[in-house]
């Protein structure tokens, strides 16, 4: 497998590692303003979507959409955002991040400017926790290549 | 279909049409800091990609990929940003914008802090024509269902 020695996504899994398989994972990502931020990481160091063979591109927004469904179902968030960004670590990774319109940024995306502080805070308005979010996350994608 | 009379991207385009099925379409959004800035629109009014039926997933990201080729083909990008936000706009569309090291905002995402001012002007510094490159992007995505 490709691997890069100066890569963040190649040193460690880049989050809690929620799911993993042979080609991807899926992380949640640390984020006081965004409790339910996702990301479906390929382990491979590539750097683009187009990098992949159909099959894997297909593999990879099955995982996308099924976060995304997970985060639908509990959450009955305002928008999801999905993103593929990668200018700071060129390993593909896919953001998924459920946006509500209280959050601090909304409706800028999560990297715009900051619209209002949020107090009590966003994980405490969350219909469910973070950990048990991982785990409805983990289940959907149990068994899954 | 499904339409709604208050959404922009239901009463038009919402940019230079590039390219048009029955499903979806590819327009080129006018920006002069991102003149290689392209997005491709679900037709129909739906909010998410899990929205979607497996197929028009696949039909979806089957024309995402094929902007993106097209641009890292013509355009030699640092990065290519893909995004599906629709926080302000939640008619679904996805982002494909070729970014380059020089660009105005680069590392930023598009939506973040202006880095820098860019003299010549981004579409100057391009390899070919923001004409030429929608021709390129209509030609790969002929007879495409």
């Amino acid at each position: 497998m490709t691997h890069s020695s100066a890569c963040p996504l190649c040193l460690a899994d880049g989050g809690l590692l929620v799911h993993r398989t042979d080609r991807l994972r899926v992380i949640r990502v640390d984020d006081a303003d965004f409790p339910a931020f996702y990301r479906v990481v390929w382990n491979a160091h590539v750097a683009e979507l187009s990098d992949l063979t159909p099959d894997d591109r297909a593999r990879l927004l099955d995982t996308v959409v099924a976060v995304e469904t997970v985060l639908r179902t509990h959450l009955v968030p305002t928008k999801i955002n999905l993103a593929s960004l990668g200018n700071m670590v060129p390993h593909l990774h896919v953001h998924v991040i459920a946006r509500f319109a209280w959050d601090s940024h909304f409706p800028e995306p999560v990297w715009g400017r900051r619209q209002r502080e949020v107090i009590p805070d966003a994980v405490s308005r969350l219909a469910i926790e973070p950990a048990i979010l991982d785990r409805q996350v983990r289940e959907r994608l149990a068994g899954r290549p």
